[in-house]
């Protein structure tokens, strides 16, 4: 598999952490100190500027730009794959609105529900059809994470300094990869992937509910009076516990697959969670700082559009180093949700024998 | 591929008219007349003695209940896919659960967000991954159609005789395959697929809603008074008018693609809406009673379920029939939510050859 372009979406202007100590009475230094975040951003559906409101938004410019970056139309795609956590509704799916906005038309639409995995899951989707006898896709992962937090700024402030942490961690975005079987010119080449659920007895460290009309049950509050039931619950201890050393274990998987010493490799990719806990993971894989290509402190963690949003900034780095032609990449992703470890091994082809 | 083994999992008992017209007020006859369905499967999260609650109960159920019929074990299996359009949260993936429960790991898990096409779209992804190296895998379509209509039976009973055609037409279920590359014994092979979304300028048929813990925000009722915004709508007069003629071109086309007139088909799995308009379908299809396996009179519409217990049950009447080696099958699907065709020519292949 070729990944002939990539892209990544944005929404609106980054959230400072000083924006969201004035909106919810918290400090500034408090917020950078806990998550290690220095930006963020977020779709607002009351926006009348045109800031994307909705995941579907956000993919469908993630899956416009990458398929402008690659100069290919929408007859020359033969699937779409979508990978989100957050989509607009439960149906139709989302990809499929996206497809239509994107006019394509007559081609195989799938959209994967998953977590931090997903970008790695469409990947892998996309791989297979392309063995089986398509030529070029499109791959998109995008999140409102925003959406999977209380709506509105009061009742987010009611979360408290914890659920504040995780409010200050996630953002919204998404990127896509245009993907092909052959043909020429410079891509990214996969030369191996790792894709398995390792949550054989392992509690879910991470738990997003979804609602019908009537909202949340009411739960037991502190001191017995009833709140709405959490929308989102995290078991960090398992996730502080577990991701470095199933990051580390993937690493070294990948790099033994396809013989490149780990510390000679120029783009690792780096778990994303936050910006505290991904300088962990790095330190714990024994990745050097001029190696990593992270993002979250800058993006925030948006879920499903992290590892594109890193293959994109791994990609600028080889565009723009004067040896960039050669450039290996390897790409981890440990979902905590429910355990599911990802990575890929790609290497730059310039494309100059062709 | 070839399709090794076959599950359906219906929870409780049926839910006969009757009982629907005793519980909201309704007349047992007016319902039989309006949808044409005689009974239906419900998920029940109040219920002490067993009866599956949620999707993954239900996925869980119809995986195990295949992998056993195909004699394999969690260590025989590849990969698994599940197709579900009502997860039982937005994270984890309700198909990482269900592995979690079928005791599977170290495999690429997929949960495809889908609503009447995700069995199509779960079995063509497990041919591409059977095509690109993995020797078998489990696809599984479940979905709890109860938990996308409001909860409790006085909200429902506010729907109106609208709302409750809905209600009386949809029902709960789960239905698994066993897929395989190669191998002996009989299976149904797969001879041919079609899926493609052709959805481009046109609108949703179907809508489907999630929520926060907040729930649904006021729209203008009737007189103007606020009420919530409803979790589902549908367009039923774009879905009578666009499905039979889909349907028919998906039977046409498979049919061509695979050279078997229609007329001489043992098995024709026709769209499952509900039981007035899957016969008005199946006339406009051209296809004679005895030729059509349907299930969703009895069944209720229960989504991503239905063409593997419609699959299911073909290959009972495969095994019934003296003459049932070489059964030709067609299936199709029509998703009217964002307009997907899909379809597969089967055929069975009694095994003794080999």
């Amino acid at each position: 598999m070729r990944i002939k372009a990539l892209s990544e979406v944005l929404p609106g202007t980054p959230v400072t952490n000083r924006d969201l100590a004035e909106r919810f009475g918290l400090h500034e230094r408090w917020l950078e100190r806990i998550t290690g975040n220095r930006t963020r951003y977020l779709c607002d559906p009351d926006s009348p500027d045109g800031v994307p409101k909705l995941t579907g938004e956000l993919a469908t410019d993630a899956g416009r730009q990458a398929m402008d970056s690659a100069a290919v139309g929408p007859g020359d795609l033969d699937f779409l794959i979508l990978a989100t956590a957050s989509p607009d509704h439960l149906m139709p799916s989302t990809a499929n609105l996206v497809a239509d906005r994107l006019g394509l038309n007559d081609l195989p639409v799938f959209q994967l529900m998953s977590g931090c995995a997903g970008a790695l899951q469409g990947l892998y989707t996309a791989r297979a059809l392309l063995a089986s006898g398509a030529e070029r896709g499109l791959v998109i992962g995008a999140d409102t994470c925003r959406r999977l937090m209380p709506s509105s700024d009061e009742a987010v402030r009611e979360l408290g300094p914890a659920g504040m942490v995780n409010f200050a961690m996630f953002g919204d975005g998404a990127g896509a990869a245009v993907v092909e079987a052959g043909g020429g010119g410079p891509a990214l080449t996969t030369e191996h992937m790792i894709l398995r659920t390792v949550g054989k007895g392992r509690e879910p460290a991470q738990l997003v509910r979804w609602y019908g009309a009537g909202g949340a049950p009411a739960v037991p509050g502190p001191k017995g009076e009833p709140v709405p039931e959490p929308m989102a619950e995290e078991d960090y201890k398992a996730i502080e516990a577990n991701v470095p050393g199933l990051a580390a274990e993937v690493l070294t998987e990948l790099a033994a697959s396809v013989g490149w010493p780990v510390a000679e490799v120029e783009h690792v990719l780096t778990p994303q969670l936050n910006g505290v806990m991904t300088e962990r993971i790095r330190e714990h894989m024994g990745v050097r700082p001029e190696q990593a290509v992270s993002c979250v402190a800058d993006t925030g963690n948006n879920g499903n559009a992290l590892p594109f949003i890193q293959l994109n900034r791994a990609l600028r780095r080889i565009a723009d180093a004067p040896d960039g032609h050669g450039g290996r990449v390897l790409l981890t992703a440990i979902e905590s949700s429910k355990w599911v470890v990802s990575g890929m091994a790609l290497r730059w082809d310039g494309g100059e024998d062709r």
